[in-house]
């Protein structure tokens, strides 16, 4: 295996100002003056800042404002300075010396919107579904105390909408970590050996995406068990893998700071009837999932494509919620692939088909393959798994 | 190498029923009547329950409410029951079928908020310094509203108490991360090839911890400069690492839940005078830094002892505003040792010396080890680094 990393292709300064433009509109037609972003996913997306500090170490916060009108701003800890130079397209920044634990840059921010223009007295901060804020909760109701031209509103919403639809060049890197996870699926079986616990076959596994060139990968679970497993979100735990197991893994791994999110199945030694049955089922699920993906369906129509195959093959619906969701930089956004979704698909949407059933006494079964939404119909970014469940012999 | 884990000793139940007990002396010393957590490291250190999912999937938020007097009760999504019950000693579990955008379990929360005993009227959330909270801050200023019986206070002060001292079991796995991740440091200086990006050389170390046994590495960074590099807390970039080169490499890796996190700095080839000047005063102060370790002395004790050693050999402090900190279930807890941090040190308290120093045109050198308080000092969990700078020659 080569131990180069696979080229990513820079974002230009257009992308990233295309972004800013289309943020502003949004803003506008949500009456925010500005938005105040914390959170790794919306920070980055909007300043093209990256770090992998920042979101480990939670002793210092790190802010982005996007005013409706005037030029961008960093609110960040002197130790960032140099990182964020090297990253982010807007070289306005104000630093403070960090850790200050009793104003941590809040003076900095408050001076900063108190410049700012207003027209609708309304800030956007990330409080809405979905979203997790990245500074203690404690200064962002101090802050709100101090800002008194302004209200604290959700900015939420107005970020879900702006990252819903991928640009051509997050598409590619989504793609490119979904090729990556796909050979390094293609190689799994040949990983797994006599003796192996689910920790090690996920140590190698991990091992084995990063040296074909992931960056990360935070989310890796595996289940097995004699003919299925129990749990698609658990593991890995010390428990050997044997023959006549069927086990999962599944892997939301990063490259470029876009993630994949699929997993694969396989059995050890041959699958019994059961298993076989539940695997051609999904599979067929699967298509009819990935046939659904196409502008004006919604998202509630890919439930009810995957739905119907499982309910007429008389299995029961298990208990994930939903049949797949929205994929980028963070491992699972908006929408959900449930009866409920109206969110209509439009083309650049990265979406995940996943259907889940139950069978045998409390065995659940999932497949899951990604997919972008094109003019016509869908592109998928996986590398579609084979229609029988591979096989491993001891 | 090996492709077997490491074993991990298992916390006991009694573990968690101390660290309970621990907690519900410390909510009364507070005036709280529960705790709601939301976080990775504050849930998981209460509950035990152990997830990869929870923490990468925002859809869903989890719960952990433990009440001054009363059990302790987990709300959570539908689809974490399983997992739950098979890693945490909390059998007392309520679940609602998420997603579901409405209401993610608020309702449920609520509830069980109404029941339980009012004394002092007050609930402790994570809202003070270093923590973020796991949920919606719309669904906590909405829940807020609801509980009326209850003020939400900080939480924040009495997890910090809690966590701040280590109990064994938590040292034997720092040292146990610590250790695996000497073992890939000592290993480094092979895995650098000629033509080798910071990209290729973090991807193969972060493959080499995890084949060694660790679960995830957060966080691996690493800067590299002729003669020096420029930060300490970003990359990999796509530069090439060449002859002349000083380059860092400090990572946050993680096993059963803890982290260690410490770097190592190599030359490719002979360093210059300036370098091994810096390097000779960084080991001198992390010398002094780790003497400084001991019952009774302060936070500010091991700044002062690390900084005295910097400023008699005319050195600039860098911008990293403070020289080592807690260290546990995040990559970075309080304390900072700063020189206005008077926490206390006491056997069981795990820290970091990481002395930093500026030296030629914008350079910066840091160097980092990890410890934990003993009775007497202080005993190393990280090996320590060799006193003169490692050299690679191509």
């Amino acid at each position: 295996m080569t131990t180069r990393r696979p080229t990513i292709a820079k974002f230009t300064r257009r992308e990233f100002e295309d972004r800013a433009e289309r943020a502003r509109r949004l803003m506008t037609g949500a009456r925010l003056d500005g938005l105040l972003l914390t959170s790794e996913s919306n920070l980055e997306y909007l300043s093209g800042f990256t770090t992998q500090f920042a979101w480990n170490s939670p002793t210092r916060p790190w802010y982005f404002l996007l005013p409706r009108v005037g030029p961008p701003l960093a609110v960040i800890p002197e130790i960032g300075e140099s990182n964020w130079r090297a990253t982010s397209w807007v070289a306005n920044i104000q630093t403070w010396p960090s850790p200050r634990p009793k104003n941590e840059g809040l003076d900095l921010l408050r001076g900063a919107i108190g410049k700012m223009r207003r027209r609708y007295g309304r800030i956007g901060f990330e409080l809405g579904p979905e979203t997790r804020i990245g500074m203690p909760v404690a200064d962002l109701l101090r802050l709100r105390r101090t800002i008194r031209r302004f209200t604290m509103v959700d900015g939420a919403s107005v970020m879900r909408e702006l990252r819903l639809v991928k640009s051509p060049a997050e598409v590619a890197r989504i793609r490119q970590i979904c090729q990556i996870v796909s050979d390094s699926f293609d190689a799994l079986p040949g990983m797994v050996q006599p003796g192996d616990s689910e920790r090690d076959v996920v140590g190698k596994f991990q091992a084995d995406i990063l040296l074909r060139g992931a960056e990360k990968t935070p989310y890796t679970a595996i289940g097995s068990g004699r003919g299925g497993y129990h749990s698609i979100i658990m593991g890995p735990t010390d428990r050997k893998l044997r023959e006549g197991d069927v086990f999962l893994i599944d892997t939301g791994s990063r490259l470029g700071g876009y993630f994949c999110d699929f997993n694969r199945n396989i059995a050890i030694g041959p699958p019994t009837d059961a298993v076989k049955r539940a695997q051609d089922t999904l599979t067929l699920a699967t298509d009819a999932g990935i046939r659904a993906i196409r502008p004006g369906n919604r998202a509630s129509d890919l439930f009810a494509a995957q739905a119907r195959v499982l309910e007429e093959a008389g299995y029961t619906i298990g208990n994930v919620g939903r049949f797949g969701h929205g994929l980028g930089k963070v491992m699972t956004e908006p929408p959900s692939n449930r009866a409920d979704d109206p969110t209509e698909l439009v083309p650049g949407m990265v979406l995940t088909i996943e259907p889940s059933l139950r069978f045998g006494r409390g065995k659940i079964l999932v497949h899951e393959e990604n997919a972008v939404v094109t003019e016509t119909g869908c592109r998928l970014l996986s590398r579609r798994a084979p229609r029988a469940m591979p096989i491993i012999r001891f």
